[in-house]
Order: structure tokens, then sequence, then C-alpha cells
């Protein structure tokens, strides 16, 4: 029985230098491929389980939609393995306006409603479908795509992602909702200055 | 006019060499990093969506589960972009399996019912959960971890993987429904000769 | 001598097996990973060179701007080795109109002329420089940015991507250059349906 | 001369910002890439030479084998480099058991006896051979595979990774060596109950 | 306008565990991947400028040429985003001696003047090209190469490279400028004692 | 028992999806990341083994030394999954050359004898030891490096490289053994014409 213990022990002795996981120490450094790693002792269950996608987030806005994320500074534990999720809430008559995830790319699933989702390429092709509850979607990393409901009640999805730390980068918001120069945006959108004003105004854009 | 439309031209003429997607050709050959691509002018939005989750998997089998999935050879468009997806069906009693993914990380998603999911580290730490709708799990590359079903209903999830071809290793498949000799099988697991061969009578091994 | 030599040959004969490169066969099939390569006994230099560079594009249209790039398709050389370039030709009051890299971060180096140039990261902030002759500016994978002539004279720039095929989706292209329905343009951007059909009538958009 | 000097100071200036390699810094934080660096500065050749694994392990075990590893955290000169190594010593009637490498691939090299080697692959395929002096066997990413003494005297085999941490999960101890429910391995093993808590009473199993 | 800026600000909360970028802390701890990042509020547009490449580097030394690089330590915004470069000067006469760079591909782009450049691969095969203003010449990572001016006047390139810290080790400094014994760079080299020896003299080594 | 083949079966159907592993199809295209796969129906046992490494190579030649590689093209098994060796035999008075591996990094181990081993990094700094049986040596991606007979006897080790395509480049063979002009090597080594040209006598260089 020694003997059996000693050889449980002697062979995982080398674990301290293995490295299944890197549960995100989210006070610690960023990397470029994640946070540093909470201390193995400290790792529990919890780090690697979330209960923050079971409530339907908050439709009552302006898009009519909601996106409840579960990266790595929900999840911890996904920090490094690649894989992430997000939750979407769209209303009826709701949409997730056209963006892109630039760390990582999406497959979408539909849960609940229907959902015409689209995106388009480099070369500069257009793939729209319609789905409903149980069909997929993918969208291929950096594209512009979007989410519209397409039925009459509340739909409900979730997108996974090919990254930890995706991104999300809203086309309004980049553009309407901070302070790049309405003459810069003009310039580079060849939207005119009325359009690009309303819409700083709608969003909370300066400049 | 005639201006506009050649910009718009010479601007896309290089898109030929632009490598947004991959859409697995599952007739060409396989490679390192996943299938060559269909050539572009073949592509369509079918590529990328996948109607085949929408209905539950048969339980109608000794593990009263089904595993479901939209790999690369079933949704060509995720090829190379690190992503996949499959479908849980647990009815009550059900179990998937101890199994491992030697290709990717999984995240679980719970849709329906309730379930008891875990795994195990190199370092032989146990980490164990019971999920339910809504609630996520993620599951390291490569670690030994299983699905239970928690309640008296059938359980839904989806489990996301960081990878196109994450691979499935059933333990009890690797083990037990192959030609793995019983003697090989039973010096390197320390299971007796007579749970061996009752395993392999079950599970349809040889040897 | 002949020991010499066949030593010489004797360490060589296994760099059949040996890849340091893999020239684009833009003929055969491409992969998640680039192209297959070319059979090493028709390589020469001139996989690894391009000229095409050399002279300024051709910038008498809307955006009073040109875009040359070597990319895989242009320089087989590159293929797989995370590494490729174009030039940037701007002439007094042109713009690269607001675009992403899907597959890539961009490194701009101006050589002639003065640009001011921008991104906005997924946080919505905002960096925006003017650069001369000599000057850098790194735009991270996927971001919105742009590039604008900043003096009275052609501006030329030359921009590195860490891959061999990054991608280029200009936003106005993506949205009023193809068939993607008006009314998901309006939906998913919040601009107003005379604007969306006004800018599709220029760039030549339909639905 | 003093121009000479110059100029080696002045081109390797900058090499401050190079990073040929990256020693773990054992004391520092862990990232999913791997341990922090050690400064530079105090890098010596000792961080790239390892003599742990001159002498035979202890092979006084139930499994009469041993395993020695040079991962990150015996050999920190290979952090961030994507191999490491561990030595196998096996006494006649020794086994190394049915497990897994969840983080790299692994090449072995018999260095004295014989050994019986296999793998499982996630299409239930078989792969086993006898190897002997000077012969290597690959098993891929994450399968299920073990060694077998195939003679009456000790064999030795060293195991090359294709990561500096490429884990080690050993069957029976991820079962029946920690607290894993005796009632959730039963469930997902097939595995009767007199089976599984006889080899938690080996293995030192709790649960 | 209230409950537009909530979504905007609902939308945006979780952007703290959003990477677009990884700017480095030069004071913080390197790791395999680059270097820890600035925290995101102290990141500014500076980060990501570099305007050290405006002025020619000194060529008045021994090679008749200077080496200015932009890598993580000198542009941190690049940290982590797989690119850098280096502007080269070489004076008439001048040459960029045989080299290396361990970690990247590197991307040649021509400004002024005529460089003969050229590499070698692993299957001894040479590929050398005399390339003007606007030619571009890729040389794949790890390979020996060099640059020679080949014209009357300074020649002006930019080396764009596929990593952020792709490294550089010069033959001559390798083998004749650091304490590697002369007996050993005879026996690894062929090269006699006497030239050994003088070149040692000349760039600095002892031993 | 219909019932236990029919989920047998159908857990197993998409296996034809997965991909462990991509044993190399020689004669198929390769790709950067690797040949194309073999189909899995003719994989065999001996794609993943070798016995090509038993035997002592010929060290009967001018570095008294011989290199015996198991990279992709010797075994197909390796092809993608970022691991290979090679047998290094060098007789009393033997040396492996000056050289290094643009595609991978080494992990050195001696089975016999005593070998000097040394690398030279980016920053200019040596570092050697002497190493016996049983010891190990990294060398780092890309980074010139050595291996001496350090013994009366001869002496054997194997490297393992980080990669199944490291590749090879000796120095010598790189400068003396082609048709590189000898006013380039000149220029660009500051060695002699008489030294580069008695070189390219006795290593069969010409130009």
């Amino acid at each position: 029985m020694i003997h059996i213990l000693l050889i449980v022990c002697s062979l995982f002795t080398f674990s301290a230098g293995v490295q299944d996981f890197c549960v995100a120490d989210l006070k610690g450094p960023d990397t470029p491929a994640g946070y540093t790693c909470k201390p193995a002792a400290k790792v529990t269950v919890d780090d690697f389980v979330s209960t923050g996608l079971r409530y339907a987030g908050n439709t009552s806005n302006i898009i009519k939609a909601a996106v409840t994320p579960a990266f790595s500074a929900q999840l911890p534990g996904v920090n490094g393995l690649g894989i992430s999720i997000a939750r979407l809430d769209i209303a009826a008559g709701g949409v997730v306006p056209m963006h892109t995830h630039p760390g990582g790319s999406e497959l979408l699933l539909v849960t609940q409603g229907f959902i015409t989702a689209g995106f388009v390429s480099s070369a500069n092709s257009v793939y729209v479908k319609t789905l409903k509850k149980g069909d997929l979607m993918v969208f291929p990393q950096g594209l512009l795509h979007f989410q519209v409901n397409a039925g009459g009640v509340t739909a409900v999805a979730f997108a996974s992602f090919s990254s930890a730390t995706p991104g999300l980068q809203i086309l309004d918001f980049a553009l309407f909702a901070n302070d790049l120069p309405s003459k810069l945006v003009e310039a580079t959108t060849f939207l005119d200055d009325a359009t690009v004003k309303a819409l700083k105004a709608v969003l909370g854009g300066t400049g």
C-alpha cells in the first residue's frame, strides 16, 4: 500500500509544471496570449462554470436587444482555451446592429424565435439566411455581420467564439459614439454632415 | 459613374488572393490545418448554415443519449475557423460517458433540464457541478470529462469546441469496442480479465 | 574529395522533406493555412521578388487613391510566411475609406507626403495621428481604420500585414456596393432609406 | 577600431527587445503561453541544460516503472519553445499505464530493451507495435496510449513532446485515485461498483 | 436619450475583458507571447506611432550601413501583433552582412538606390536579385541572407517582419565578436586559426 | 445487442470528419502546414513507427559525423504534429558543424559518449556545455549551434525538434557549397578571397 501511494506521489510530483488550463487572474497583468494564471491551489469548479447567462438581458433600449458575454472577464476558466460565448436576446423588432469581432470567428445557435442573420465577405459577397430554433450560422473572423429579429416574438441565441477575447466593434458606435471628428467620419464613409451629426447626437458622440 | 465602378473593380481585383474563409471541399484532400477550400465561386450561404441540430437525436440506446455534431464534415463553413458545435440529448437516466476531445476545449451550454458534468485534471483534481438551463461549463482540451442527466426529464445541451475538428474519444469504446488485445487492456488499466471480457462482449470488442 | 561530396550529398538527401518556404501554387487548391506549394524544383528567385509596387497606382477615381497589393496572389513567395505588403497612393484630397483587414494587423510606413490615419478600438476609443515621411503607425487586426491625405500633394505609403492574405473589407462597399437589401442595411446601421439608396446608387449596389 | 566597436554596439543596442528564448521564471506568474521570462542578464547555460535524466528512475512500485520529466519546471530553458522530454524506465513486467497528454504529441525513442506500445484513435482504431533499441513511435496529441515492457530486462525510452508542458493524465489515477464519486465513475464507465471500489482502495481514491 | 446611453454603456461594460491589442509594458515581465500589457487606460495614440525611422541611421562604420529597428521595444503597440519593421541605410560600398532572423520572415522594400539581396535555403539553393526603388523581396524565416549596396549612392530600404520580436543574428558577430573559443569556431566552421583570430581582433572577440 | 451496436455506430458515424492525425501523403501536395493527409483507411501502425534510426550513420566523411533524420519525409505520422527527431553519430574527432534549424527548436539527448555543444544568441551571448550520457541541452529556434565530440569514442545523440520539418542550414555549405558568388560571400562575411575559394574548392562550391 505504501508502494502504491509512493508511485502515485512520485508520478505526480511533476504536475506542478503541467498546464492543463490557466484560469484568468483578473487582477494580474494581461498578456498577448491572455491573462496570467490564478495559482492552481486557488482554482475551484466555479472558475469553470457560469450562471450569468441563465436570464434574459434587458432589451428595453434603442436596439431592443441585449448581448450578455461570457468571455475571460466573466468566465475566467476560458482564459487561454480559445473559446467563449455570449447570449443574445432580441425582442420583437430588435436588432444586433452591424458589427465585427476582430479577434475570433462566431458560431450562432438560435434557441428561441426567428433571426435573420448575415455577413459580407472581403470579396463583397452577401450571405444572409433566416434561422429558427436549432439552426446554426458561422461568421468568419473580422467580417461585418448582423442579426435581426425575424418573428413577432423575442428571439434568443447563443454565439460561440473561437477566442476567449473575441472583441466586439459595433459599427455605429465606432463611427458615431465617440470623439472621432465628424469631418473624418464624413471623408472616410461618404456620409453627409447632417447624417453624421444626427447619429452622433443620438449615440452620444462629439466632435 | 464609370470612374466609380472602375475603382470598385480595381480595388477588388486582388480579392482573388484574399482568404476570409475556406469552406471545406469534403472531396478534396485533408491537411493538418483542415480541408482544402471549395472554390469561392461555388460557395453559398448554405455552406455557413446548418439545420441538422434542430431535432433531438435518437436516445433509444444503451447510454440513453445522443451526440449530433456540426463539425467540418457537417458544416463545411467552419473549416479552418477554429470553432464547431455538437448537440447533446440525454434522456432521463442517460449519460454521455467518460470521454476526451483530443483536438479542442469544450464549452457546454445547457438549454433544457439538468446535467451533472465534470472533468479531471492532469493533477488529478476533480471539478464537478450540476448545471441547469442557461448554465455554462468549460472542459479544457484533452481532459477526461462526462455529462450525466441529473433530473427526471430529457436534458439538452450544446457543446462548442475550439476547433473545427475537436475529435471524440469515448473511454469505453477505446478500451472495449475494438480489437485491442484483452491482455494489453488488463495490463494497462489494472482491470481484471472478467471485467474486460464482459465489457468487450457488450460493446462489440474482440481479442 | 569524393568523401567530401559524399557527406555533402548524404547530409542533404533529407532536404526533400524540409520546408523552409512554400511558394504558392496559385493553380492548386487553397487551404486554411495558405495555398499548396509549388514543387521546389520549379521555384526561382522571381517567386520571392515583386516589381509590381514600383509605380504609382491610378488615383483618377472617386476616392483619389489606389491600393496595390503584394499578397500571396501577387507575390507567391509570401505564402505561409505570415507577411505581405501593399502600396497606397493617395492624391491631394484623396482618402482610403474606413475599412478593416479581417485577417491581419497593419503597419503603415509613410514614404511621401502627409497622411492623417486613425483607428477605433472595441472599447470605442479613437486613435488618430498625422504622419509624415518615415513615420509609422500600427493598426491592430480587424479594427476599423482609415488614411486621409493631409497635405496638398500626393502621399505614398506602404502597409505591411501580419498575414499573407490579410483581406480587405471597405465599409462603404460592404454596405452599399452589393445586393444586401436596403431594409437590412437600414435596420442594422440606423441610416435612413434616402441615404442608403443614394450611396447604393453611387457605388453600384442593388436591393 | 573605435568605429568597429561602435557599429557592434549600435547594431546590438536593440537586442534588448529581441526574444530568442524565454527561460521560465518559475517564481513568476504563469500565462497561457508559458511562464514569464527570467531576466536575460540572469540566464546561464545551465538554464538550457539538464542532467536529471542521467539516472534510472525508481521502478520499485506497483507499475514497475518510472517517468522522469524534463518539462518547463525541470528544464526552464524549454519554456515557450514547444518541446520537452521525459525518461521512461520500465522494469521487467512493468508498464506505463493507459494515459494521455492533453497538451502535446509524443515521439517515443527506445534506447534499451523491448517495449510494446500502442494508441487508440478517435475512430476507435488500434495501432500497436513492439519496438526495440533505436525504434521510434509517435502518439498524436490527446489520444490514449500505453507502453509495456516486452522483454525480460528493464527497458529505457525517452519521450519527446511537442509542448513544454504536455501534461499527463493517467487513466486509472483519474478514475480511481481521487474523490470522484464512485457512482459517477460507474455511471460514466460502465464498470461495476465492486471493481470501482476495489481499484479506489488500491489507488487511494475516496468517495 | 437615457435609454440610448444605457444601451451604449451596457453593451460596452464587458469591453474590460476585450483585448484588441496589448501595448507592451516594457517595465513588466516578458512572456513567450510578448510583453505583458500596459493598462488600457494609459494607452495613447503615441503607443501605436513611431517617428524614429524618419532619419537615416549613421553609416560611418565598418559596414557603411545602419539598421534602425521598430520592434516591440521601440514601438510598443506592435507587441503581440506579429509585425514589426526596421530601416536599413546602406551607403555606397556598404553591406548588411550575412545574418538571420530566428523569429520571423522578412519582407524587404527598397525606397532609394539599388540593393543586391539574397538568401540561401536549407536545400543549399541560392536566390539573389538586384532590386531598385519600389521592389520587394521576401526572406523566409531563419535563413541566411544579406543586402549589399549595388549602386554608387546610399540605398534605403525598410524590412518588415512577421513578428514583433524577429531577432537578428549577424554571422560574423556570432562567430567573432564574443568569447566563443577560437578552437570551437575553427572546429565547427573549418576556418583556419589565423582567419578566426584576425576577425576576432577586428570585431572585438576574445578566447 | 443491436441497440448497443447501433449506438456504437451512430456515435462514430461522424468520425469521418475527425482529424486526430494527418499522416503525410508524400506524393500529394505540400502546404504551409505540412503535407496533405493519406486517406484514413490506408493508414497503418507503420506510418507511426520508424526503425531507420536503429543503426549508426556512416561517419567515414570529412566531418566524421552523420545526421539521420526522422522528419515527415521519413516518418509520415509526424506530419502536422509539431515534432520530429534525428540521430547524430559523431566519431572521435568528429563534429556537427555550425548550423541552424530555421523551423524549430532542438532538444539534444546524449545517449553515448561525450559531446561539447553550444549556441549563440541574438544578443551575441555564448552558451556552451560538455554533456554526457543522459544529459539534455535545448537550442532555441533559428540560432547558430554546434556539437563536437568531446571524448575519445564515438558519441551518439538524438535531437528532437518542435516541428515535423525543422530544416537544417549548415553554415559552411550555405556559404561554400553552392554557386553564391565568391564576391558576395566575401563582402557579406569579411572573409578574404583565398579563404573563400579554398573552402569552395573543398566543399564543391562554384562562382
